[in-house]
């Protein structure tokens, strides 16, 4: 069948009209929260051999490192201190951690419909990391980012479907500064989407400061703890098996002030992680299990996300890869590792190597993106938009990644089995004395859209079609596709009055 | 760590060093073969449906048009021919034949080292399909294809690593007479390639004259009888639940000929088979199963390949489409399938919807791709080079798609749980009282090479380094490689006395 011709006659159309039209949203295709878990990479005996090598590594190796605030903390827990410094996790401590820690956590949207629910095998994408370039697609150039790129790609966020949350992916570069921008980072993630939000804060006395931010944003301090919509990414760890000392203090005000942290690992496999896969996965865990020991000694039942970002090594050159098919092995890994201990989790999928939006790009983020969902990863962080190892972010990217996700999400949707769906009854009638196709059975037209995903940008025009239009090139739809969005006025934008006070207190540096 | 900097001084020469000489096959961290079947998007109960549903559509619905010669093969081996001219398949019959049929088969190669063992969940990529243009990457053309462009694409196949069969990928629009098309077909595969190739006759009255250029190839018939390394691709079947009469007179003459046969049902979901990808794969494997029975009746235990090819459809145009999350799940459920049948199978992914190796070409191909490999599919057919919905090949994009296929097959060698690997020794050694990283150890130097793919011509520079290389493009270097390996002589060659012999018989397009 030429895609010239409609399934039948006037029907192609009424298709069209009818797609227009917004589904609501149980009938869409896809959405934030569907469950994964068909791929499981280890088995249930790997799962026992990394969580014992953990165990065994915290109760013998220990982390260096922890400030005095931590020791205090952590002794107090359980943990033993011993005459080389390093803090050791007996292995009831950390199992009294894991039976006692908070299991379904809410990371609330500043729209309550951005809610992301993370338990069990449910996925969600969003963006994260620290690129300091701002890539120019059509240009072919890297220039170095700042805080107006970094909102616009917030806005652009704020618009696709399939980004279900912001962490920001990108520094400000243009702002010298690190307390101006830490703050600038927050009003130029939180003024662009209502999506879930996260940052990093770089020194612990900077959180106080944040927080008044927020808590003018939420209209109030009990307005933000009831729904803090902002999470705090934290390095608490520097690989292998050391407390990042600053990180943790920032973690222990992040906490006190009722902002979800994520407890981010990021060793680097060959070089501060083991160079095996497993290897890789067993720190991460050992790291995060310490972490997550801290949290709940600050305080019980904290929400913190599990965030054992093991990332890939070129052992050639010694310089980090995302794009690898071990980067998607290492976070596929992880996240059955969190489904082991049926803790929320996160990690990195979606990382491109190649600098540009090219095909490489297209199957370095496909690789990790669909493997983490199908794993069931909860948060799939850094999973559009980045370039270069992490070093580069491309909003042109970000729009395609939309579409690339989409299609990452239909595949961990799954296929559904009951007796509509095996169609033995259309078989029957289309077959016996029917019209020998199923091109206008009542299945086929009805499920049309809530089972298919069809992409934005994504081409699937015959030759003949795409020559007559002119051979569209993707990246230039792409652009045109951010210049509408970012055309538009922000529907993020913050109450007049809010941003009023906002700008009185701190120096903005986007223009009002 | 920046990618300027060496592991340790002085290391880096060497490795590369190291690097540069082939690995040992055993060695080698990704091979053909690679075990499968960690993604399982079907439960067993789905399967068990699938499996009823599929038995109930052959018992009650069955299949039209069989030939002659296959209602007289058919009914004698049990089945039942109805008023309405359908052949039914009782139940017993096609348990009897699951129970019997050939479960391990050799794809042979001209070369031994290119044969492929088909068992189980492993893994081999190839091409495969019809395309009707060759595209023209850098220009952004598509042109009608020829013979010329096939014997290219089977010499550029012979040099990668990772495409393990050659089914040719398009048609030879150059030769208008459809015996000399498929005599010349086998020609510049085989004269291209020494790994297994695919082809699919016309007509019946082909076959012996494709077998007569066969034995001459092989040195006899008795040589090709005992490694046949040509198989015939054999849509038998005109979805929904048809046979297609001339195709299955085709098999019977390949089958007496001693050649494999691929059973290739080929549905569109939407069209020609349910909408629903369960459906699809029902009927997918009620067709195929019909067409077991058949070649089974025909010769007991013949080599056969489970081809439940479903296709996607994009219900908004009624186009086809290859590069969706709704084909990839259709491919790896079939998948599945052949496992639960323990049979060897074959199915599509690698498909693009996009017209040009772009961002696009590259998600599409590797969500099926590697999804497929995840699955364990023993035969992924159309993994490289296919555009525009499967309508143009492209030969920088087969290039490319040795890169991609190289990274699923590492994703399906999947992670390797032992002592080694686990890394609690190496653990020790390096946090207390030792160096506080891993570049030097044993384990990540000795592991560098067998537990790392590394892409040849992906980019895992530094935007620094991107730069001062003047930002290679992705597509130039496909074009340059596919050059080098052109400007080569063929190393596949028949040998002059051989090659003289057929143009003396045959009217061989290709010069001499």
């Amino acid at each position: 069948m030429s895609d010239q011709t409609p399934m039948r006659t006037g029907g192609r159309a009424a298709r069209r009209a009818a797609r227009s039209s917004k589904l609501a949203d149980h009938l869409r295709p896809v959405r934030p929260g569907l469950k994964g878990g068909q791929y499981r990479p280890l088995s249930q005996l790997d799962m026992e051999r990394i969580h014992e090598a953990a165990l065994t590594a915290l109760a013998q190796i220990g982390l260096a490192d922890a400030p005095p605030s931590g020791r205090a903390y952590l002794t107090e827990a359980g943990a033993v201190l011993g005459e080389d410094g390093r803090l050791r996790f007996p292995r009831a401590l950390v199992e009294d951690t894991l039976a006692r820690a908070n299991r379904e956590i809410t990371l609330h949207g500043r729209d309550p419909a951005h809610d992301l629910e993370l338990s069990g095998t449910r996925v969600h994408y969003g963006t994260a990391g620290a690129a300091v370039h701002l890539v120019d697609a059509e240009g072919r150039n890297y220039r170095e980012c700042g805080v107006q790129d970094l909102h616009d790609a917030a806005r652009i966020c704020e618009q696709l479907d399939n980004i279900h949350f912001v962490q920001r992916p990108m520094v400000c570069r243009d702002i010298p500064d690190n307390l101006e921008m830490d703050l600038n980072t927050i009003y130029a993630c939180c003024s662009g989407t209502r999506k879930h939000v996260g940052v990093s804060f770089t020194e612990p006395g900077f959180v106080k400061h944040g927080l008044a931010l927020l808590h003018m944003i939420a209209g109030g301090e009990d307005k933000w703890r009831e729904r803090p919509f902002v999470s705090n990414s934290n390095c608490f760890v520097v690989p292998p098996m050391r407390f990042a000392t600053e990180a943790c203090q920032v973690m222990e005000e992040v906490i006190k002030g009722g902002m979800p942290v994520l407890l981010l690992s990021a060793g680097m496999a060959g070089a501060t992680a083991p160079s095996t896969i497993a290897g890789a996965i067993t720190q991460a865990v050992a790291e995060c299990l310490a972490g997550l020991v801290y949290v709940n000694a600050v305080k019980p039942g904290h929400p913190a996300v599990v965030g054992t970002w093991p990332f890939g090594l070129d052992l050639r050159s010694g310089a980090m890869t995302g794009g690898s098919g071990e980067q998607a092995l290492l976070t596929a890994g992880c996240a059955q590792m969190h489904k082991f201990y049926d803790l929320p989790g996160g990690a990195a999928a979606g990382i491109a190597d190649s600098k540009l939006p090219d095909m490489q790009a297209g199957w370095e983020q496909m690789c990790s993106n669909v493997m983490a969902g199908l794993s069931g990863l909860n948060m799939v962080y850094e999973a559009a938009g980045m370039h270069a190892s992490l070093l580069g972010f491309c909003h042109e990217s970000l729009i395609l990644g939309d579409d690339l996700i989409g299609q990452a999400l239909r595949c961990v949707r799954g296929i559904e089995v009951n007796d509509e769906t095996l169609a033995l009854d259309q078989m029957r009638a289309v077959c016996m004395g029917g019209p020998g196709h199923y091109l206008g059975t009542e299945q086929t037209l009805g499920r049309m859209q809530v089972d298919h995903v069809y992409p934005a940008l994504g081409d699937r025009t015959s030759p003949k079609e795409w020559q007559e239009r002119g051979k569209p090139d993707l990246i230039e739809r792409a652009r045109a596709r951010k210049e509408e969005i970012l055309g538009q006025p922000s529907t993020a934008r913050l109450p007049e009055e809010v941003d009023r006070a906002i700008r009185e207190r701190f120096n903005i540096h986007l223009p009002g």
